[in-house]
């Protein structure tokens, strides 16, 4: 990667100020800037590192005023941040990519793997599989009998895909991710034993999914867990059987979904979060972290606190909690007030 | 699968009424119920998809009293879920299952394994490691040196089970989840290092024990971390050194249990609970979704909250906590209703 | 291991008590102590098996007077838990240590591994990797390109190591832990659609770092997430994008740490505490279990709570929370009195 000033104005059709034949050959956070790199600054709260910077290069928004005086060139675009992703982008395309078929690895011989593929040493690919095209298959990733998994699809390291899932194109599966696991299925026999309840559906993730590494998705009971079009998952998250989530939905670090429960598109569901089986969560609505939802939420709400409520009273609840003591000691001065006049 | 109504009827033990021919091949939810398929309604909130569904037969409760016209012939028996999870477990047991030995594997020249066991490709078998009958092992599995595992018992893709552990029989054991790594025990050397307490006890799991995916399941310091008989973990839970849960304890997904904590029989904790090292909770203690547990809890208690109470005492709380501003704005009322009755 | 009581009280320099000739064989809990085991007594709650116990030998603290009849051979050392750590470490130092690479692996013909490492069956080691003396190398683990791992480290089975990541001197890395996946970076497309940041940067675990099974630990997007020597990590643990953790600090588990957040030098995070990003934890604090740190806290503080709060006042409202019932009653009692008294 070596990039002149100009060249990446250029790119981005920006506006620039100052040395336009100055060199990049990395990029760097701004408050760490260094010779050679490029940065960016688009959180306000950065603006200082902008007079301070060693980044030679510097993408900011159009509309920010500079109060004082700076060492890099200035590229100004639309949304800097933007920008620098597109940068990235293009960069991480521009890197070589894993390609070929290493040995030793497990492919059935009823497999179909399509063209362009990589395929990791120690990967199993089981009976009936169907692979498309330029899907990468890292090593240890085991795929299940019956799997089809769509063009352009990342699978890292240790994924484990159980029989007869459903990816779709585009998409990035992270490390020791398990997707197709049985459901949390057991009915009561005798003596207080749990009988196991088959988990016979399967899960399907639509296109342009990306999932973290160490996830939890289990398959349905019957019909298919759904991961919905555009949905990002972090790490650690819990899928269970049955979920159904939209399209273009966020689940942040650690956060668990019970079973059958059905999230709707454009949700932010943030860390450590829990929502029970069954319920229904609409369209657009933000849950903040830790919260803990038992009941259905109407769409476009944002919820907080476990139980979870509105926002707006969670809030206020939470600066009284703290308040407790101070309420409870004027409790006690109006009850001696009310018995020391009951006496007169 | 190719079953007429009477012979599922038969089977069951049920009563039937509608067309006795009728054949299903598949199953279904009553609510999304297809034709050809096979449904249950057990719960009776869905009571109303009986008189809309597709589905071609529908096991109920011989209590249940029909209100309606139903198209699918109907099978009444004595519990509607029950049956249905016998059908599907019959079902499960008539698929082809997985044998015979993949290779590339790696079966250390000690390790004894007992007949018709599935061994998947780059599985891994250490020394002196010994295998009961029928025992399923999928592709990446992880045995140590010197483990016991008993007939029957299954262990999904990516499962590791460090040295010298114990499974029972008919044990299920979700992909990637992590039997005996190293308990968390340190001790602060000078200058607040930490010194590494060495982890030489093991994890035994009892008979009948499922454990989900992305499981940990720490080794004792000394002797054994202990799941008893018949109990059901679900996903991405913690179960640190020398815990011991009883019998058909149920434990969901993103629970954690700290060190030495003894579990009783028959309890079961909830989504994301968290419980304190060196407390023992007794049988048949139920402990709700999100809860703290930082002291012993005595047998048949139902607890809930953070640090967690009986459950009737937490949801008062919970409802009034709600309510915290309008206390609040009432104890400034009688502050002021005070202040003025003092000046007179 | 066949000690005789002597020489463990000669290689500790402890003063014995009974008879110098007994010889153990095993470790042992004092509450389950065995004839022919070696245990110990250091916390003074369990001094009452002291009287009881059948273990051959017992290591107590120099200071601990007895009260009753004793069948074992006493040493008293020092500190009872350090120095049964350090036999501890000593028995396992003894025993056999896997080495030698194992057949197939697959090791990258670019990659270098130095003297007595062992590479188990089924381990990938790709291009460019750099492999320090006496690293253990379990079966399936997956060391993407780049990679350095310097001596005496051990990973075990399934641990996955993305691009270009560091590991220090001295690690241990339980199984199925990520190091390097992506951070969770996305921005706003047209449509509510997300696009993703590329993550180039990577995660360096400095010396002496342990981290249990099942964590993941998230590539930086730029520059590295970094882990200080000394800490210490336990199982499911999430540490996102650009978090930087200080030396000797030990963190709970399925605790998770959001983005671009800094903790300090020895601190504790306990279990299922969650931290939001970009914030600044000082060093030596302390954060009890399953709080939710929402803002930066400065060092040597003990907080609780969700939101978190100092210990002290937390634990008050804690207490008075469950006298919320009493509370809202007295409340409505002061509302008819001051109705009543309106009245007059």
């Amino acid at each position: 990667m070596n990039y002149t000033a100009k060249a990446i104005a250029d790119f981005l059709q920006g506006e620039l100020v100052g040395n336009p034949d100055i060199v990049v050959s990395d990029v760097s956070k701004i408050e760490e800037g260094r010779a050679g790199t490029l940065a960016f600054l688009a959180n306000p709260k950065y603006e200082k590192y902008l007079y301070s910077t060693k980044a030679s290069v510097v993408l900011i928004n159009k509309n920010l005023s500079i109060n004082g005086n700076i060492n890099p060139t200035i590229i100004r675009v639309e949304d800097a941040y933007k920008a620098f992703a597109s940068l990235l982008e293009l960069y991480v395309r521009s890197l070589p990519r894993k390609s070929g078929i290493e040995q030793p690895s497990f492919i059935h011989s009823t497999a179909i793997v399509g063209s362009d593929c990589y395929i990791g040493a120690f990967a199993y690919i089981g009976e009936n599989v169907s692979i498309g095209d330029n899907v990468k298959i890292y090593p240890h990733v085991c795929i299940g009998d019956g799997v089809k998994i769509n063009s352009n699809t990342v699978l890292y390291s240790g994924v484990k895909i159980y029989q007869n899932c459903i990816l779709g194109s585009n998409c990035i599966i992270h490390a020791s991710t398990v997707i197709g696991s049985d459901g949390f299925g057991f009915v009561h026999a005798e003596n207080r034993e749990f009988k196991k309840i088959p988990q016979l559906g399967n899960v399907i993730i639509e296109d342009d999914v990306e999932i973290g590494s160490n996830v939890s998705i289990d398959r349905a009971t019957m019909g298919s867990t759904l991961i919905g079009k555009g949905t990002k998952i972090d790490n650690l998250v819990q899928i269970a059987h049955n979920v159904e989530i939209g399209h273009n939905t966020v689940i942040i670090s650690q956060a668990g979904i019970a079973g059958s429960t059905k999230v709707g598109k454009n949700c932010v569901i943030a860390a450590q979060v829990g929502i029970v089986g069954h319920i229904k969560i609409g369209d657009n609505v933000i849950i903040g972290a830790q919260s803990g939802v038992s009941h259905n939420i109407n769409e476009n709400q944002v919820c907080l606190g476990s139980p979870a409520t509105d926002a707006l009273t969670q809030k206020k609840a939470m600066i009284l909690y703290k308040k407790l003591p101070e309420m409870y000691k004027k409790i006690g001065e109006f009850e001696r007030y009310i018995k020391d006049h009951a006496k007169e």
